[in-house]
């Protein structure tokens, strides 16, 4: 048995998420588009004629990007690594690419062994949209208070029990977190806010972001009491998924 | 009367270019894509309630993108400049953005008074695609040589002329040019060929591109004895229309 990780660059736009709906949840729906983990296993299925699980280092929503997600399978076949990444990109849709393809040692487990994730979400602030980064940001035509922004930030930083933060329809193993770094930056029409953790709870990058462009807007939010709170409703609204891009995720 | 100027920023993937296209050219083929001239004009024609005519710098070819394209039309309508910019952006689809509007001098003409106009082409130079920005490089895994693309682009600085870089098949009064700036850098996985002239030919720019990147794999090509020959079939290659992006025109 062999253990492969890969490191794979993806256009969330046109998937519904990662993971693989189970099939109670899309009975109703006509056509739901693909999801990433269903398009890639299809593909190593048709690769090494066998039965593989893709094991990712946490799920990504739909229209959600990653710029180097990484996830793992066992497999008996014998391919080598540099011929297996020809392969997967020769055969997978344009807008899914493998970056890296590595043989680990079995108890390399994507989802269980990483330390800490790196997500950016891109607002792209100015008065007219773009057509050429229209996926990959956050349209947003008001002025932002940027100082104000990393103002926020900076009280998000630590470990700290983020169920405020957590999209109110999902259940969890506890909502304690640890944000390592937390950074608002502006480069020229764009604003960039990076959060580095431990782990995320669903929704919660883009509960952030969305908290923090209403305080970069001129809301007033009291972070420490609202943190305390625990409630989802007292935050901002969720930030649209298409600004969201995993960076990085470190082992 | 009033003339006014526009500057455009879009994505030319899904255009058959900037030009409308004669009825007698389209015959034959099923359903072609649209213009950008075309989307636009009829947009315009929607809010000024009035038949435009909208002349642009230069045209670009299907698949081409402009960062700013500058393109102007006569109109009678009073209509501001503040309004009719959201107007287009509300109705335009999300691939042509309206980055500018200004009402200019009555003898102002789009292509006429462009003084120069510089074009970049983009190539991914690694070992596998780019899910992200497939639309806007020209995918190229082997290794070139930055050093002699340089040398290269250094000769075709000046006012010589370019007939070899002309595509064969298009007539022109002339294939005199004058290239004031062109140069070649590598930055990360990306290299970017820039070319700045007082005009260009039909497809120079990509027969650059394609004849660089034949220097920077190794081919050899005496390109004074080229540019004399006068001949597009000594060149390299004319490279995708993808990787081409109008980034300015000068006036």
């Amino acid at each position: 048995m062999r253990n492969i990780k890969l490191t794979l660059e993806y256009r969330g736009t046109n998937f519904s998420g990662w993971q693989i709906q189970g099939s109670a949840k899309s009975q109703g729906r006509r056509v739901s588009p693909p999801t990433i983990q269903g398009t890639i296993e299809k593909v190593l299925r048709k690769i090494l004629q066998e039965e593989v699980r893709l094991i990712a280092s946490g799920r990504t929503d739909a229209g959600v990007h990653a710029e180097a997600q990484v996830a793992n399978f066992k497999t008996k076949a014998k391919i080598n690594s540099v011929r297996l990444q020809l392969a997967l990109n020769g055969l997978l849709r344009p807008d899914i690419v493998v970056k890296k393809v590595q043989e680990v040692p079995l108890d390399f487990h994507a989802r269980y062994q990483a330390k800490s994730k790196l997500y950016r979400y891109t607002i792209l602030n100015r008065r007219y949209p773009s057509a050429h980064l229209r996926d990959y940001v956050y349209f947003y035509k008001y002025p932002l208070d940027i100082r104000r922004m990393k103002e926020g930030a900076r009280l998000l930083r630590g470990k700290k029990d983020f169920k405020a933060f957590q999209a109110s329809d999902k259940k969890s193993r506890g909502s304690i977190r640890t944000i390592k770094k937390i950074g608002v930056r502006r480069k020229g029409d764009l604003v960039y806010i990076e959060v580095e953790a431990d782990g995320f709870l669903y929704n919660m990058v883009r509960n952030i972001a969305g908290t923090l462009i209403a305080m970069g807007r001129g809301s007033d939010f009291d972070l420490k009491k609202l943190l305390g709170s625990k409630d989802r409703r007292l935050t901002g609204p969720t930030a649209p998924a298409c600004g969201l891009c995993l960076i990085k995720v470190k082992y």
